[in-house]
């Protein structure tokens, strides 16, 4: 497939003079796409009712004279003022209770009946007008769904959505008081008109209730999502696609992706690493110019499977951003790195986020291709070097990874609600393992909860999923592959209850956790032959073979057939030994990578990366601070 | 005496056909108490006003029928959902102003009278029904008084009841205002029903108001307990207890305690060690399997003195917990060694908590004598081993220490009020205190602000009382006894003025705090001769001798007579040579003891214990790790 | 100018029969000015319209009669509690919606008008009553404006205003859409009663809406101050004065200042180290016993600006306080330091906060000159020593400072709002620069943001002034003097847009910054040649000359003409750099001086301070621990 670059454009922050220099710079620079309109609702319909279309009419017009496709978003994200008007209680409540008001943006609540009328109608117009447009070839719904933590609303609105989606699930009372546990401290009720939203309570609340309102806060953004995309699909065959955030686990991005054709995200390597990721002082600072070397590959690979196959960089950073506790700009040639890391991962198409500066609000700080004078910032060079690039060079062709991560929203829910230790997380914990599997030059396909196909695979790797069907044990045990589950695999039913026989309850491997516990810092246990097991750790007996030992004698690990249960969370080095011995086990070609460089196989080709600022004498040549080489195979 | 074993147990979790064999198995283990019925009003009262007793009947009768006793809980720390729509006011108010809502426990307010009359009416229907029943040998009331903060409540109830506790303690608004000196910043009342509680001000409260409304918080408390011993009483002769908690403070126990007949607490060594010390990272990592070496035994020591000499441990931690920060396992042993301690300070009775691991809601993550599948876990051999060790020993006899430390409330929220120094709590000085006189192998009594009968004792430490009353400065002059006083003895009046003559004003003892100060971590002044006074710290004058001196010549402790005055927070070395001084003056015998490593006497014997995971060996043989000694005398 | 000393004192605190007795001991102790009555408004006027002014009268007679003067505080801080109930809306809305209550301090919201017409009222009553007073020769307004953070207030009575100010700016709705640039997120309005507060908005609000917030609340106080002087001028002819507070910079000091005839602050040196400044744990430590060596002489040199020449200490700390998180007493001498400080620095009076220590309410732990018990406290003596060393020592003469450095708080405001770094204020940043100023030895004038004459200058210093006028940018490039500005020196318009052309756009000097970014601690940059840049730095082009240059070769400064811009925060060791480079193109004479000492040249003479605990000889002799040194010209 061909490999396209695109960029973010806001027309209606520009005068319309400039639209025109503006689309013809674009076009010379090597783009494609133009994503256009995700937050110009006020300019589309200043007042309710009356619509202004032209201005949107002439910047797709003057995009489409010099070759550009239009990415054109729903601008359900920024409802505009006057709507507060019409709905007043569309906001959503935080937490504590206060709404989160009008000022910024996202600021509605997904439970709404109003405001979701509002925006079925806001789409049917734009579908209406723009579904055939022939310089309109795809779409995006909303922007950013889950941004600023906005899943979770605790509105009256909310309430009584919640409880007509127990009600659905559970029919009776007594079915969920019995599912729940709740004759747990009394907390029974009769009638689920008595359910509350589990904040603001005096200790925490029951596991089970906060699990299920999880849930249906995920579910209410997939229903918001599909009724854009339906009537979309109404009015048009252009393909649909939503911009994901990066580690915003709030919804199940899968469920959202089953309704739309490709799956775009948002890749902001400095200020992710800044801002959202467990690690330490040292590691932020020594890739801080460059970003994490695994954090955008395992968004690449988690969004491929979200767009089944499709996916995008619909904003890719190109320089400083502002929302970060620090700010730093990037490597020169970071912004080339992480366009090539994109298409080796199998993106379609990489947007730059933004064409200009802006100089006014929010992100007046937030870096683009352009500076705020129009002149060009670092960049637009890096971009118009791989469009280069693109030109000349073999096409990139997928190709089936031989190991399967899997990845589960709700899991990350059930360790949120119950991380047992402070600061464990679902997400931290898979990507700790995607992180060992990298580090030993291996390539990763993610693969959701509801995968039960593992045909062609020969590692499957599942950490931490708390909650297992049966059909899923089953089809791990007879995938053929060798699997690594634990800890916390199978450790709750469906309604976050411990299920008796004890986990994992895995067919085929007779190994029973019989007690669980967690460990602070300083506590860590030491393996034999090296690693150690820290936060999380889990005392496991049975029959099966013990392949991790602690220095106590203790199983830390134990298999049988293909299937292995780690009884704890590895560090580094325990995850190494694990991978090394799984992937020798399955027949797996590995290639232990020095820190900082790592490798993606394509169809055709290795790509090599350095995360690193200086130079990696590699097998197949020098490697650059922050250079890229393609290896064929 | 013959000491007890027992459980916590929750029929109405689990299906009544386990019933019989979970009462073999409790019989069968040893244990003699099984508590119930304190979470279980849902099931009692499933609808208001209709009750159903038959299950509970049965539960007990099962219970009987294995020779076990039954301690009965009364249900208000959890009323049921429809409590709520009877009384929507009764929750209390955070000091936030947001209501503590329901979906977990303790969803009350101490100052709600419908609640109260709920509860009086609950109370004598099971006091009717089982006062007299021959399996009930005795009760509890509620659970866990001021657990998750739930002592002090901002509601409208409170501020009302308030008003009425100023106005009985006052009389008159002129009273109140000469007392609070509310002529400071014109915060003047001119009627009682103008006061307000003291939450949500610009800055910081008068700390006279603030006082006043932490006593009337804790009288709430003690008035909720009254109602509903009276009524038990009205019913039954069986005796009477509370479970209260480690480290809550924001209630007077000896006051709660005058009404009952048993004090009891529920320790959870390991739980306690994580989320409420002031010690290092060290420490806690340190101890961590083990629970702190000094904090079970100074709870068992005051709540003796709360029960008046009767006191149980209600719940027993068994294994790893849920609510933690981290929440390990206990070294093997340690459940037997608590158990141990606790009839060495005196315990009638140890129960656990909780006979099987729950499933379900929110405390799935705590440990039982049991696993949910109803294997044993560890700690079900350790009870039984202790059962088969009670069966053969001599029995533990109570004998007075020569030794009294103090303990005041009041003072606790005196110091919480004005710490002064960041960080300084009048908990955390007197448990200094304790851990040294206990590092120097002497056995404690813990005495209550009212105590005036020192006869008997050789040493009294009273450390921070920042009120003493003129009466206990006379009975502690003429005890006889070596006494310790200060850091901030007496630095307050009644009302939380500063007193003139200037403090402490203590007959015999030509001492005057001239200076107060506190001073960062790095600032600490050492002494002279080894130790240092650290974060508070008192400048004094006056004709006393000196018997600690800074550095600087100052002098740091004063002395004259029998009456030792301490100017500051002195830390372990300090304290440990005022131990030392104190303890050779009063002819005390001292066995400094190696750390981890602590004894107690009873009458007849010591009691050896030791906190650390290795073994250490002693003048009367080898303790193993987690083990207990028991020498004669 | 004859200097001279006073004390803070409150009558109606104590028995009127001690009046006599303290007024002679003030006057033995060689004060001349006693402040009383900014919190008495509960006593004057006890039920509304009752007006009690008897004790005032006869507690001025009795100073009066011992030869002291009265500076006569309005009340207005503490309104009592019978105002709440004619205005029970006056008080403010914290961030959170929260009323900000009754029951300690300025618990009112400066836009509220019917309090304003209140305090309007009881001004009038008390400067018709004074005004021509004998013994009445000051007046204070209010008291510590903005201290608890009082200025932003979130009530409706703020909103309304908010949106009659935003009328008043912009004219049209259209103005402030465009100035503030909401077409970003559809922000834009219809109505100017559409805008809300700045506060609970989803994710970060509008820089230009917080920063029109701010500026509207800072002249609330400048509006509320200004109606308070108006109404004593009418009929008073003494000097008018306000008490300001040190690090609080949410309102234009200048602006209320100007209404004013003097400024005085309340300099807390132990307090204030403690805090409120960004200083690690060594430095406080350090000077724990003296205070920060430059945040003194800072603020006097900020606030004599703000008087316009004419300024006063209206509360100097005397011993420990009783509000930071450690309070420790003075190093002995510290006081008469202090006190001399100010005055080298032009300060015409110094009154210590309190005359005696109150023994109730909040502030019981504060020192005075007296103890409780009215024993003398430590710092009385050393008062009395100053007293004696002014009667004898020449006058202090006032010269103008060679080296002039721009405070603005409106850059204050706009670094607040858009930091960009965790932890970069616009405080710490000029501070940073004062104190390099001060370690070279030179004495400095702080000027405003309005000043255009920088006749008599030989270097000003103006780092990160965010906006700068045009017409400032031409007055500094025709100053004459060594002109360093940066970072971010005209980095924003009027309404915190980026300019087009680039910043800084400062004439005769061809720099234009073309990025921004922001460092994580561990990521400060080398300079060549010494120091780093930390936090902030700008990537900087054109044709000025380099003259300081990163490790890379980068420009961190460049140079044209007379003015240097620097491009990021310079640590310590880079502005010593930039300042000895500045001070020697200027011409002007450094004395480096050891780590605590400071330097402060008045007309005559320069006065030597020393901020260390142990002597340190210097040029003119030996300087003891807190020693002062006057050496003649
Ligand atoms: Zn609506
Ligand atoms: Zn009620
Ligand atoms: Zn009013």
């Amino acid at each position: 497939m061909k490999r396209t670059l695109g960029v973010c454009y806001y027309p209606e922050h520009w005068p319309e003079e400039t639209w025109e220099e503006d689309a013809a710079r674009m076009a010379q620079a090597g783009l494609t796409w133009v994503r256009i309109g995700e937050f110009a609702w006020s300019r589309i319909e200043p007042e309710p009712g009356r619509l202004n279309w032209d201005w949107l009419d002439r910047a797709i017009a003057t995009l489409g004279r010099h070759g550009l496709k239009v990415v054109l978003g729903t601008p359900t994200a920024t409802p505009p003022r006057w709507m507060l008007e019409r709905h007043p209680d569309m906001l959503a409540l935080d937490a504590q209770g206060r709404p989160r008001g009008f000022g910024s943006r996202r600021h509605y609540c997904f439970s709404h009946r109003g405001y979701l009328h509002e925006c079925r109608r806001i789409v049917r117009l734009l579908a209406q007008r723009y579904g055939q447009h022939p310089h309109v070839a795809a779409w995006q719904t909303d922007n950013e769904y889950g941004c600023h933590d906005t899943v979770v609303s605790y509105s009256d609105a909310a309430r009584h959505a919640f409880r007509d989606w127990l009600r659905a699930r559970y029919g009776t009372i007594a079915a969920l008081n019995a599912a729940w546990g709740n004759v747990f401290w009394s907390m029974e009720y009769h009638d689920f008109d008595q359910i509350g939203l589990p904040n603001l309570t005096v200790t925490e609340p029951n596991p089970s209730h906060v699990l299920d309102f999880r849930r249906f806060s995920s579910d209410q953004v997939v229903a918001f999502n599909r009724a854009q995309a339906e009537i979309i699909r109404a009015f048009s065959d252009r393909p649909i696609a939503h911009n994901y955030m990066g580690r915003v686990t709030d919804f199940d991005h899968f469920r959202v992706g089953a309704d739309l054709d490709i799956a775009s995200w948002d890749s902001y390597p400095l200020g992710f690493l800044e801002d959202r990721l467990e690690v330490d002082a040292d590691w932020k600072r020594r890739f801080a110019r460059q970003g994490d070397p695994d954090f955008q590959a395992f968004h690449h690979d988690l969004y491929r499977a979200v767009g089944r196959g499709r996916w995008w960089i619909m904003e890719q950073q190109p320089g400083p951003v502002n929302w970060a506790p620090y700010n730093p700009a990037p490597l020169p040639g970071m912004v080339r790195l992480w366009t090539w890391e994109a298409f080796a991962h199998g993106a379609e198409a990489v947007c730059y986020f933004r064409w200009r500066q802006a100089p006014f609000a929010q992100e007046q700080m937030h870096a683009g291709l352009l500076r705020p004078d129009s002149a060009p910032a670092p960049a637009l060079d890096e971009a118009a070097r791989v469009a280069a690039e693109l030109a000349d060079a073999p096409r990139v062709h997928a190709a089936p990874a031989p190991v399967a991560l899997i990845f589960d929203y709700d899991a990350d829910w059930a360790w949120a609600i119950q991380p047992h230790a402070r600061g464990a997380s679902y997400f931290a914990l898979v990507f700790d393992h995607y992180r060992a599997l990298r580090r030993a030059g291996l390539s990763i396909d993610i693969v959701g909860p509801d995968c039960r196909d593992f045909s062609g695979r020969r590692l499957v790797v599942a950490p931490g999923l708390m909650h297992m069907p049966d059909d899923l044990k089953t089809a791990l045990a007879e995938s053929g592959a060798q699997v690594l589950i634990g800890p916390r695999s199978g450790a709750r039913d469906a309604s976050m209850r411990i299920p008796v026989p004890l986990p994992p309850a895995f067919p085929g491997l007779d190994v029973t956790v019989s007690r669980v516990e967690s460990l602070a810092p300083g506590m860590e246990m030491p393996l034999q032959g090296g690693g150690q097991i820290r936060l999380y750790r889990e005392e496991i007996e049975g029959g099966a073979t013990p392949v991790l030992t602690l220095a106590d004698g203790a199983p830390a690990a134990m298999r049988a057939g293909n299937v292995t249960y780690m009884a704890g969370w590895g560090d580094g080095a325990a995850l190494d030994r694990l991978v090394t011995m799984l992937a020798d086990q399955a027949g797996l070609t590995r290639l232990p990578l020095p820190e900082g460089v790592r490798i993606r196989d394509t169809g055709a080709e290795r790509f090599w990366f350095n995360y690193n600022p200086y130079a990696v004498d590699t097998p197949v040549g020098r490697l650059d601070p922050a250079g890229v080489l393609r290896q064929s195979f």
